[in-house]
């Protein structure tokens, strides 16, 4: 079975309230190759309301930074003929992040799809889109930066 | 002494996980008026980690979508001659949420500075500097739109 990024950050870079694999109190998203994008799932918590019955914008806001930043991973080794999981992940960190909110979010299970917009060096783009179902609720841009040395 | 503009929040508006004063497990941030900006301030948990040792993105976008929300509404009711506590709070939503890290936050007491750049009948956008001691680690641009009859 192909391994989540996440899975495969630093162990020195596994501790992000968002996807950290050894944060204990983190939602510890994982994010996975798909075709020509890439794939998280993530369901909010009941208390993750926002002003009304539906989820939280700024958790919507963090479960797509992370998932940008694993996206970012998988594109730049995918662009450089590496593996998931076979070698050292690189590990990228938000520079700046887009949220649009294009629809209220139900407290429901949600899909992120993730999109290479592009990848460099050291930097890279990825646009998302977030799904209650088939509906399109969010889109996000994230424009990401590589650090140390992996 | 002055009340937050959270504090003054709607009943059927106040369980937001970053500002709602009902939802226990949440945030409860609370913003002031201060002269012509406004002013939140928060300190992250010790397990609100990002990448590193620093603070995690996604819980620094949070908050300025929630200081920018009380931000709209204070500018808001000042726009309108109306004082915050004497008279029923407006509540705004995120629209389009734009946050720039410009450097690593570290995990200590942090303020947010909301500006107003555009205050309309339904609409507002709010920017916002958060800061580290005297250092700005942070931007943010929040597009905000009023909801409800309030």
């Amino acid at each position: 079975m192909q391994r989540a990024i996440q899975d495969t950050y630093p162990e020195d870079f596994s501790h992000c309230f968002g996807c950290g694999r050894y944060n204990e109190q983190g939602y510890q998203i994982k994010t996975y190759l798909d075709g020509a994008t890439t794939v998280t799932r993530y369901r909010p918590a009941p208390y993750h309301l926002s002003a009304g019955e539906f989820a939280y914008g700024g958790i919507l806001a963090s479960v797509v930074d992370c998932h940008s930043a694993g996206s970012a991973a998988i594109f730049w080794m995918q662009d450089n003929r590496q593996i998931v999981g076979a070698e050292p992940s690189p590990r990228f960190v938000t520079a700046r992040l887009e949220i649009d909110y294009v629809k209220p979010t139900p407290l429901t299970d949600l899909t992120l799809i993730g999109t290479a917009e592009e990848i460099g060096k050291r930097k890279a783009i990825v646009t998302t889109e977030l799904l209650a179902g088939d509906v399109v609720t969010v889109r996000g841009r994230g424009v990401m930066v590589r650090v140390g040395q992996f």
